[in-house]
C-alpha cells in the first residue's frame, strides 16, 4: 500500500505471526518489529505496554497499531482489534488571542474534515494581551486558571470538530498549535512576564512535543508546539512561513501579516531577516470612534464615483461602523478622488460629505470628517464618520507596516522591486482589497501578480505539518536561519516612518500604478507630483 | 573539571551570562545550550518548564541542572540554586523472588552509600513464583495488588537507604532493576501469565526506560528495567553477564547461577548460548524434611574424619537442619569417607552415624539415613537426618547442573578442559565451598584458579550501569549475541541427565583431582574405577 502522507500522527494495520516456541519473542518486541518492517520505529509506553496481553491474543495478532510522534520516534498509543487505519485524523490550531481556530484533518486522505473557531476565552481577562500578562505576574493560581481556560478552549473545539464531522475527538492522533509567544506560554502554563519586560528573553522560545493530556487536552496523542524566533516573532509566524514556503526558494520574498501587531519576514532559502512592531488597532477599526471588528454591520467596501460615495456592508444590512478593509478603501477612494490630499487632510467645503464634526477627544474643538453612512432618523442613530484624526492614525499605522518592509530591504541592500513574491498573511491581508492597499501605501506598488494571498497561513502551515513530518526540518532551517530585528532599536527608523506617512508615499514615483490611476480619475488633472507637503501642515 | 562517571544520572552545575537585548535566547534554550557546552544534550520535560521563571533570575544564572537519562536523552528532572553536583547518587535493585537487594551508589565518586535487602513483599501470596503467577491470572485487581506490592517493596528499600546513609531519596537521581522475567512483569504490572505458559512469549522481554512515578517509586529520575533474554533467562542474568564481563573478551568462560532455578550462560564476545531450567529447591536445602535456608541454626559446614561427623552451624548455636552448603559438604565428605558409593547409595552398618529412619513419604517403609546431628535430649529434640531419598534428590539436580553445562559446551563442539574461565553467580555459587561442589560433580573438574565466584553478580552489574551508561550497548551486545536453548526440547538432555546422576560423574577419570583425593584419604584403597553401577541398583 503506497504511504500517502508521513505526519504526525499514523495507524498501522498489522497481521503478525503468533508466538512458537521457535519464536518466543515478547509481544512487545514482535509489535515493534512488525512496526519496524513498515518503517516505524516506535516505542510503547507503560500504559499501552500493559494491554498487550492477552489483547495480541484475542485480536489474533490483526490489529492496528495508533502512533503519534512524539519528536524522536513514535508512539504506540494503543492498539485496535482489527484495520482501523481508514479512521485517523489530527487536530491543527491557530492560537490567536482573539480566536482560536481548529482544523481536523483526515490524516489518511489529506481531506479537511471539519473548521470550527471560538473566542479565546482568556478574552474576560483582557481584551488586550498585555492585561493577561499583568494577570498572570507573580499569581501562580492566576497563571494556572488562564493555563486551564486556554486547554478548555481547545476542548471546546474539539468538541465541535467532534459535532461537524461526526469523528471523537480519540482519533485525532496529534496537534500542532501555531500561536504568538505569549499564547504559547499561557498555554504551557509558563509565566508570560518576560515576554513583555526587558530584555525579552521569555521562559521558552520551543515548545517541542508535549502529551496532550499533560496540557489538559483532551485527546491522545502528542501535541506540537510551533517554535517562537523571538518574544513578538511568535510560532503562527513560523507557521506561516511553512505555509509560504520561501524559506526553501532562491527568490527573495516578503511576508507580512497585519494585525494588532505587525510581522514581517524577508529572505529567502539562504536567510531570513524578520521583525515586528506593534501596528496598533487602527488595521482592524478599533480606533474610529465607529471602527468595528469585521462582523455584521460593518462597513467593508467602499467607491467613490462622481463624487457619489458608495458603501457596502457585511450582512447586507444596516451599516452600524466600519472595519479595516472599509477603511483601507474608504481612504483609497477619497485620496483617488480628492477628497483628502496626500497628506491625509481633508479639503474641506468641496464635498457634501464632508462635514465638521467634534473632536473626540477635545469636543469643544471641531475637526473636519467624512460621514460615509448619514444617520437613519427613524430611529435616532448617528452620523457614522471618519474623522481627520482618524486619518492621521491609520497613516500612522500604515507607515510603520511600509517602513518595515523598507527597513528589512534596505538590510540587504535591496529595493521594493526587486521582491520576488509578496505574501500577505493573516485576516488583514486577506480581506483587503490589494488595489486600495497599494493606492494608500501600505504595500509597495509591485506588479499585482507578485502579490500572494495566503488567508490564515498559521493555521495552513499548522495543517500542512500534520500530513508531513518532514517539515519538522523546515522548521528547524527556519529557526537557524531567521535573524530578528528590534526595530526599535534602529535609529533611523522613524525618520522614514515619518516619510511614509503621505498617501501612499512622499515619493510617488515609487508608486507609479497609483499615479496613473490618479492621472485616470482625475480625467487630465495632473498628478500632485513631487508633492511633499511640509511638516507643518500635519495636525 | 574531570568528568569521572558517566551513568545514568549527572548533577551539572552552570554559571550562565543572564539574557540581554542582544542575546534574548529563552530560559529554557539557555539552559540547554549551556548543557550543551558541557556534552550533554537534553530535553526539559513541562514540569520543570513551569520552574524556569523566575527561578533562573533568583539563582542569578548560577544553578546546578538535575539529568537523569531517559533512554535517548538526557532529561533536566529539576533545578537546585548553587552548586549541589557533590550529592548525587543512583540505587541498583537485584529484585529476586525472595529477596530484594538495594545498593545507593554515589555517583560522584562510584562508592556503595548503603546496601539494603529484604524478603519480597509478594511473598505471602505464595513461597514459589508459580503459585503469584496464578494468583494474577485474569484478575487485574490482583496484577495492581502485587504491582503495588512490589513498588511499596522498592520504596522500603529506599527508606531503609536513606535511614542507613542519611541521603534522601530525593537525590536518588536513577534505578536499574535487574530481576526475572516474572518479577519484571510484576513489576510493570504485566501478567506474567504467557512467562509460564507455553511458547513462553512474555508480554514484554525488554522494559527500557520508564519514569519512577509511572511505577509508583519514589525517586525523581527513571528506572532502567534490564532486558529478559527468556522466558527463564530474565535480567538478572544479562545484569550478572554484565559484571562477568567476558562477552566482550575472547576467551570461552561459562557463567552459572544455580538456585532453585539454574542458569547458565557459555560464550564469549562472538556468541553466546543460554540456557535454564529447574534445579528445584534441592541446592537450596529444600528437600530434606530437615533442610532449610542458610539462616541461623543451619548446618553449613560438616566434615568427617576417621569416622568422625563434625558440623558447623550458622551462628554457632544448636543445629536446627541443613542448608545448601551443609548438604554439599556432607555429600562429598560422605563419599571421599566410603559412606556412599559413587550412585548415592549408603553403606549400611558400617558407620554408626548410618541409621534406618521411616521414609517420609511412606512410613511403612524404612531407608537409611546419615544422622549429622543427634538429638538433644533435654528438649526432646528429633535426630536430624540426611535420608536416601534426600540423597537422590540432590543428585538428580546436581545432575542437571551439570547436564546443562556439559550439553552447552557439546553445542560449542568444546570439553570442558577448554573452558577458560567458569563464574559462579548467586548466593549458591558464593557460600559453596568449591572443593565440595566438585567433589560431588556440580562443576567440572577444573584447576581451581580458573573459578571466579561473583557473588550477587545481579546486583553488581546493575550497580555498575548506574555508573557507566556505555553499559546499555554492551547490554544491546549481550541480547544480539545471545542464543536460548529449551533444554526440554533436547532430545538427549535426559540420558545425558542420568549418566551424571552419579557422584562426581559415570566416568571418574573426568574429576581426576576427585580421584587423588579419594586415593589419599582411602589411604591405599583403589578408587572406583569405571563403577557405573547398573540403573537396576539405584532406587
Amino acid at each position: 500500500m503506497e504511504k500517502k502522507h508521513d505526519g504526525l500522527g499514523r495507524k498501522i494495520y498489522l497481521e503478525l505471526s503468533p508466538p512458537t516456541e521457535e519464536d518466543a519473542r515478547g509481544d512487545r518486541e514482535r509489535l515493534l518489529d512488525g512496526l519496524r518492517e513498515q518503517g516505524y520505529e516506535a516505542v510503547v509506553p507503560l500504559k499501552t505496554l500493559r494491554t498487550l496481553y492477552p489483547f495480541c491474543r484475542e485480536a489474533e495478532w490483526k490489529f492496528t497499531a495508533v502512533l503519534g510522534w512524539q519528536g524522536e520516534k513514535w508512539e504506540v498509543l494503543r492498539l485496535e482489534k482489527g484495520d482501523t487505519s481508514q479512521c485517523q485524523y489530527g487536530a491543527a490550531v491557530d492560537l490567536g488571542s482573539t480566536t482560536i481556530m481548529m482544523k481536523v484533518i483526515d490524516l489518511d486522505t489529506g481531506k479537511e474534515a471539519a473548521s470550527q473557531s471560538i473566542f479565546n476565552p482568556q478574552i474576560p481577562y483582557g481584551e488586550e494581551i498585555l492585561s493577561r500578562i499583568f494577570y498572570t505576574k507573580d499569581q501562580p493560581e492566576h497563571l494556572r486558571e488562564l493555563q486551564e481556560l486556554t486547554a478548555d478552549g481547545l476542548n471546546r473545539l474539539l468538541e465541535l470538530c467532534e459535532e461537524e464531522c461526526g469523528v471523537p475527538r480519540d482519533e485525532y492522533l496529534c496537534m500542532t498549535v501555531a500561536g504568538n509567544t505569549t499564547m504559547i506560554h499561557l498555554l504551557l502554563g509558563l509565566f508570560p512576564w518576560p515576554v513583555f519586560e526587558t530584555p525579552f528573553a521569555p521562559a521558552a522560545k520551543e515548545g517541542g512535543f508535549i502529551r496532550g493530556k499533560e496540557l489538559g487536552i483532551e485527546m491522545p496523542g502528542y501535541v506540537y508546539i510551533f517554535p517562537s524566533a523571538a518574544n513578538y516573532l511568535g510560532g503562527d509566524i513560523i507557521s506561516g512561513l511553512l505555509e509560504a514556503g520561501f524559506y526553501k526558494g532562491e527568490e527573495l520574498s516578503v511576508f507580512i501579516d497585519i494585525g494588532t501587531n505587525g510581522e514581517l519576514v524577508a529572505g529567502n532559502a539562504e536567510f531570513l531577516l524578520a521583525g515586528a512592531g506593534a501596528a496598533g488597532p487602527a488595521l482592524e477599526g478599533g480606533i474610529s470612534r465607529y471602527g468595528m471588528r469585521a462582523e455584521k454591520g460593518a462597513v467593508d467596501c467602499v467607491s467613490i464615483s462622481r463624487g457619489t460615495l458608495k458603501i457596502h456592508t457585511i450582512g447586507g444590512g444596516k451599516p452600524r461602523g466600519i472595519c479595516g478593509s472599509g477603511i483601507v478603501e474608504l481612504l483609497a477612494e477619497m485620496f483617488l478622488e480628492g477628497w483628502v490630499d496626500s497628506a491625509g487632510n481633508f479639503n474641506i467645503d468641496k464635498f457634501d460629505r464632508i462635514i465638521k464634526v467634534p473632536n473626540h477627544l477635545a469636543p469643544e474643538k471641531e475637526e473636519p470628517a467624512v460621514c460615509y453612512a448619514w444617520a437613519d432618523e427613524s430611529d435616532q442613530g448617528e452620523d457614522l464618520v471618519f474623522t481627520q484624526t482618524d486619518v492621521q492614525e491609520f497613516i500612522r499605522t500604515k507607515a510603520a507596516a511600509h517602513t518595515m518592509v523598507e527597513y528589512l530591504l534596505e538590510e540587504f541592500g535591496l529595493e521594493a522591486g526587486q521582491i520576488g513574491r509578496f505574501y500577505l498573511a493573516g485576516g488583514f491581508g486577506t480581506h483587503l482589497e490589494l488595489e486600495a492597499a497599494v493606492t494608500i501605501g501600505i504595500y509597495p506598488d509591485l506588479p499585482r501578480e507578485k502579490f500572494c494571498v495566503l488567508g490564515n497561513a498559521s493555521l495552513k502551515g499548522a495543517a500542512e505539518l500534520l500530513l508531513n513530518r518532514e517539515m519538522l526540518k523546515d522548521i528547524e532551517k527556519i529557526m537557524e536561519n531567521i535573524t530578528y530585528l528590534q526595530f526599535g532599536n534602529a535609529g533611523d527608523f522613524l525618520e522614514k516612518m515619518h516619510k511614509a506617512q503621505f498617501l501612499p508615499y512622499t515619493d510617488l514615483n515609487q508608486y507609479p500604478s497609483v499615479k496613473e490611476k490618479l492621472n485616470g480619475r482625475r480625467r487630465g488633472k495632473p498628478a500632485e507630483e513631487g508633492a511633499v507637503p511640509k511638516l507643518a501642515n500635519r495636525p
